[in-house]
C-alpha cells in the first residue's frame, strides 16, 4: 500500500467538516489504497469539539486513516500537507457589510496562505469553501507565492451539482443522465448556472440539454434562480446551511482534480482567469475544467449567447470589485 | 445494472440519520451497483427538516439515489423495504426513569413493528440503533410476528468499533490490524467488551490480544470502562452525541449482515438469544456472530473465564429486567 499523505481541512470543528473528514477519509477522494493523516485545524474556542471529533473518527475504524493530528497553529495544520480543504471562514453576519466581511475573511486567508507557503507541499491542492469562496482563494494564493496559481482553486462544484440535479428532477432521469451543466463566475447570488452546453440521456440518446427540456423560459428563468438561491431554501428548511451536500461537492472537486475527467466531460472549478470568455483577468472564477494529470486546463471555444454574455459580465464585474476590496484591505493592513 | 431496492431510515430528520443517509446512497452498505430507494421516516413536527434533508441528498448527485420518499406515515415509510434503520427513538430526559424511557419507545416500536408486519417484505433485515436498542428490537418483532425473529437485531458494532480503535490506539498499530473484539449483551453501560477472543497483527504476526497487550488490569479495568463511557466522553466533548461514528458503524453492521463475513472473522450484533453462554433465552443480547447468506449464527464455543461470566451474567439480568419491563408496559396498554 502507498505511503500516507497528508490532507489538511480548516473549520474542522464545523458541520461541513463534520460530514467532509468522514467521507475523505473513508477514500473517497484519493482513492481506497491511499492512506491518510488527516490535519484538523481550528481556532482555540473550537478544541473541545475538535477532540470530540477526533474521538469519532477514531471509533469510526476507518482503515485508510492512520493518524489524526487536531491543531490550532496553521504551521503545524499545513505541514506537508498534499491536499487542503479551506472550509472555515468568517460568515456573514446580519447586517454586515460586504468590505466587513472581506476584511475579515481576509485575515483569514492571509494567515493560511503564509502558512501554505512555509510549510505545506509545493504541490498542493488547495480547494477554498469558505466564502466568499473565489476571493478567499485569490488572497490565500496572494500570500503563498512559492506555490503555483493553479494550485489555487474555490469551490462551485455544489452548485453543479445543484444544477444538475435540478435537470435531472424536472426530466424525470437519474442523476448519472445529466452531463456537462456548467457554473460559472463567483460562487454567490450573480453565478451562471448554464444548461446550454449540456447534455441528458432520454431513452437512451445523449440530447443536448436545450433541445430535450425545450423550455428556454425555465432554462433562462427558474432553473438559474432555483440554483443561485438553493443555498438559502435549505437553510430555510433544514434551519442549518448545507453540509452534507457541500462536502459532497468539495469530495467531488477534489476528487476530479487529483483523478481528472473522463473524456469529453467537465467540470466547473473557480480558478485563476487567464480572460477566458471575456471574464476579468487575475480573478478567480468559475469554469468548466477538463483535468488530466492533476492539471486543470479551461474548456476553450464554447458558444456564448448574448443572454450567456450578459450573465458573464455581471458575475465578473462582482469578482472584480471584490478583488479590488480585498487588494484595498491588504494595502491598508 | 440491479432494481432499486427500498430502505428506510428512522428518525431521518435526526443528526445519525444525517450522517447515515448519505453513507447508504453512496453505497457503503448495498454495494456500487445497488440503486436505492431511500425511505425517510420521522414524526410531524420534523417535516421542515425532512425537506431540508430531501433537497441535500438531492443536491449530492449521488448516482445509486434513484428516488427519495420523506413520510411521516408508517405504512408509507416501511412499504416494501429490503432493510430497516430504526434510529429514531424517545432520548432519556433528565430524571427520567428507566421504564418511563422504556414505556415511551414501547409505544413507538410497537407501531413500528406493527407496519413492518403489514407492509414490508418478509426477508426485510432490521436494525435498531435508537435506545434503548436491544429491547426496542425486541419489541419490533413483537408485533411483526409474519417476520422471522432472527430478521430484528439491535447494534453493538458501535461499542465494538470504539473497543477495536481503543486497542489499535494502545498497541500503535492501524485499525485493520485488530480483529474479533466482542461485545456481549446490551448496548448500555452493561455492556462486557472483551478483547480476550481478538487478535492483533503485530510485527506481521497475528498473536492473542491478551498476549499481546500483556496487560490485564487493563483489559479488566480501564479499556471496559473506557468503551462503556465513550459515548459520555463524546458528548462531553462535542457537546452533541455520537452522529458521525454511530452511522458508520450502522453502516459496517447492515453491511456485514448483507455481504457476509470474512472466514473467521466476527463481529458483534444484538440478536434474539437462544441462551447461548448462559444469557436469558428470548432477550436480544449481542453475542459474536458470523454471517453467511445473510444469516448470522452465533460463534459457539469460545473459552468463557469466570471473570467472563460474572459480566455477562450482569449485563443479561439487565436485559431480563428490561424485557420483563417492556412487557408490563405492554400487557398494561
Amino acid at each position: 500500500m502507498a505511503e500516507p499523505i497528508r490532507v489538511v481541512v480548516t473549520g474542522a470543528a464545523g458541520q461541513i467538516a463534520y460530514s467532509l473528514l468522514y467521507m475523505i477519509a473513508r477514500g473517497e477522494v484519493f482513492g481506497k489504497d491511499q492512506p491518510l493523516i488527516l490535519h484538523l485545524l481550528d481556532i482555540p474556542p473550537m478544541v473541545g469539539v475538535l477532540e470530540g471529533v477526533v474521538m469519532e473518527l477514531a471509533d469510526c475504524a476507518l482503515p485508510l486513516l492512520r493518524e489524526v493530528v487536531p491543531t490550532t497553529d496553521p504551521l503545524v495544520g499545513f505541514k506537508d500537507v498534499s491536499a487542503a480543504f479551506l472550509v472555515g471562514a468568517m460568515p456573514r453576519k446580519e447586517g454586515m457589510e460586504r468590505k466587513d466581511l472581506l476584511s475579515a475573511n481576509v485575515k483569514i486567508f492571509k494567515v493560511q496562505g503564509e502558512a501554505l507557503d512555509k510549510v505545506a507541499k509545493k504541490d498542493v491542492k488547495v480547494l477554498v469553501v469558505g466564502n466568499p469562496a473565489n476571493t478567499n482563494a485569490l488572497v490565500c494564493s496572494n500570500y503563498a507565492p512559492s506555490i503555483p496559481k493553479e494550485n489555487f482553486s474555490a469551490m462551485t462544484r455544489l452548485d453543479q451539482n445543484r444544477a444538475a440535479s435540478q435537470l435531472a428532477n424536472k426530466m424525470g432521469v437519474p442523476i448519472t443522465s445529466v452531463s456537462n451543466v456548467i457554473i460559472w463566475g463567483n460562487h454567490s447570488s450573480t453565478q451562471y448556472p448554464d444548461a446550454s452546453q449540456g447534455t441528458i440521456l432520454i431513452n437512451g440518446e445523449w440530447k443536448p440539454i436545450a433541445q430535450a427540456v425545450n423550455d428556454n423560459a425555465y432554462l433562462q428563468g427558474s432553473f438559474i434562480e432555483t440554483v443561485q438561491k438553493r443555498g438559502a431554501a435549505v437553510i430555510g428548511a433544514r434551519k442549518m446551511s448545507s453540509a452534507m451536500s457541500a462536502a459532497k461537492a468539495a469530495c467531488d472537486h477534489m476528487h476530479d482534480w487529483w483523478n481528472g475527467t473522463a473524456p469529453g466531460k467537465f467540470v466547473s472549478m473557480g480558478v485563476f482567469s487567464d480572460g477566458s470568455y471575456g471574464s476579468p483577468k487575475g480573478v478567480v472564477f468559475s469554469f468548466p475544467v477538463e483535468i488530466k494529470n492533476k492539471q486543470w486546463k479551461i474548456v476553450d471555444n464554447l458558444p456564448i449567447t448574448d443572454f450567456a454574455k450578459g450573465k458573464l459580465n455581471v458575475t465578473g464585474t462582482e469578482l472584480q470589485e471584490e478583488k479590488d476590496e480585498a487588494m484595498s484591505v491588504l494595502d491598508s493592513n
